[in-house]
């Protein structure tokens, strides 16, 4: 399981009643933060997250509503006694953007690995020494343990811009009696779980001999800040929470939305419906937006399961049982 | 008169109940910024103080909690439609530091003047094109127009740091009888209210014809972070208020303080007595003090016009009548 949290919930400038568009990624007690506006760490201390168990700071791109948060938030990681290195993903320009930044800080107790504009899917699994969670660079100690699937997709603003899904992969169930039946020695058994083939001499065990059929894991998708571009629908496919952008409610603010390159409600809701998604979170909202919920019909009129996202929301997401393909 | 407001009154890191330790001094609806730690530009909007007619920001030092602001709050003041360039004062490295968070901020609409580690009082008066507080280079329009003497004082912190006083000077009484008396055209009154001697012919007129004695000023004072060090009571003298940090209140942090090169409420209280100001306000609490009342009387007792402060206190300080040398 998962636990998702909003920090924050507004767009373009930090207001006295709403954090800067951010969000929180629990996983087995370590964690992922989705972009970092001026006040996310204020947020993530409201929210009770804790700052020595961020591994992954992952940026869609560098206006400041998503990254002037973040060397105040690396310095008050290195003060609570972080030495573990910290990986920051983001699109092209983040060496450059962290280098400047780093500038303002005089010291860190931990390094910072940089992963720009990544052209692949990333693993991600926890590491055996520290529990933190770290890139799986193909190495032999991190074979089988791929525990989180982290994908960028290009998405269409005024900057390089990278929108994010997490995919939390299911094992097959594993079937001990036809390992017994087959004769199969109990010694491979993790090995196979695993998916891993083994050779013994003249047998060959394969893992298919041993576990069910394939089964849906758990997906979370973050998409901010763009235009509601065709490749997105297929990005977000079947995600059970998308975490998405309605700058504007007022379906007359269409024009705002496309000059600045930002959604609707409406559109966000649009992409949810072809996306196939679960359940839609709305986010950064526009500080010209008085009242982000007088316009929640516009979005739930097309996509009934639409939340209002708000500053601390959370959720839980888990292995769904009746998802078994 | 000035205005001035404590925008915030922590240090050391963004709290939810406390805004980083600032302060802003309206002077006929210009201002000047001290410190812009992450959060200022939100307390600032909660004070409803304004973006666009920020002229000078004074920055104490480069620790994150007093400038990890500055690039939102630029943004900011650039999206409220300012064109007229900003002063940014500082210690040493000033220049770098800006640099260094401009390569963050892909656009701005107006210049930026530095000033680092100035070695002389500066001198600002109203601009009469755009009503800005603009700087005294000894221009000919400048000329006599001097309304705030900006001086800094080299503190003592584990980074170069600056202490920030403001005199706003009060002109003697002009008296229009003596004037009349000597026969001095009314033409040349104002000069002579200016402060200038004027030639006319053989006649010569000088300010002391028509003034009386010397009056005092308003005088403002900023110390943080520092250790109380012999040179503060003079640089502060007879301040009307001074705004001093107050990082530990239990005398029992003396230690800490020494080692983190910042003071107890009892030293601020000694350096306020020692400078004859007339009022206190505490400032700069570490995190680390659940309730900075409790320790008050630490510095009331030395010094009883010492007022804890807290964001958003404000206070107008004026000339006074009884203080006429």
């Amino acid at each position: 399981m998962i636990v998702v949290t909003l920090l924050g919930s507004g767009g373009g400038m930090p207001m006295p009643n709403r954090y800067l568009s951010s969000m929180l990624i629990d996983y087995q007690s370590r964690k992922i933060l989705i972009d970092c506006g001026e006040g996310t760490q204020v947020s993530m201390r409201e929210n009770k997250t804790g700052f020595k168990t961020l591994d992954i700071i992952c940026l869609t791109h560098f206006h400041g509503d998503h990254i002037y948060g973040l060397p105040g938030l690396l310095s008050t990681m290195g003060n609570s006694g972080r030495t573990e290195s910290l990986t920051i993903i983001g699109p092209s320009g983040v060496n450059e953007i962290i280098q400047a930044l780093r500038q303002t800080i005089p010291y860190l107790p931990f390094g910072v690995d940089i992963i720009e504009n990544p052209q692949a899917p990333l693993s991600l699994y926890p590491d055996p020494a520290s529990g933190g969670l770290k890139l799986n660079h193909g190495s032999a100690e991190a074979k089988g343990k791929v525990e989180i699937i982290l994908s960028t997709l290009k998405l269409h603003h005024s900057s390089p811009c990278l929108g994010y899904s997490l995919y939390i992969p299911r094992r097959p169930r594993f079937y001990p009696d036809r390992a017994i039946q087959q004769g199969i020695p109990v010694r491979y058994w993790k090995r196979l779980q695993q998916g891993e083939t083994v050779v013994d001499g003249k047998h060959i065990y394969e893992p298919h001999m041993v576990l069910g059929e394939e089964r849906r894991g758990i997906k979370l998708s973050y998409i901010t800040d763009t235009r509601p571009i065709d490749t997105i629908p297929t990005f977000i496919c079947r995600s059970d929470l998308l975490v998405c952008e309605g700058t504007y409610g007022a379906d007359e603010d269409q024009e705002k939305a496309l000059k600045n390159k930002h959604m609707t409600y409406r559109e966000a809701a649009e992409l949810a419906l072809k996306g196939k998604v679960k359940e839609l979170w709305l986010t950064h909202f526009s500080p010209a937006m008085d009242d982000p919920e007088f316009y929640l019909k516009n979005a739930t009129g097309l996509f009934p399961n639409t939340i209002l996202g708000h500053d601390g929301i959370t959720n839980i997401l888990r292995y769904s049982p009746a998802r078994t393909s």
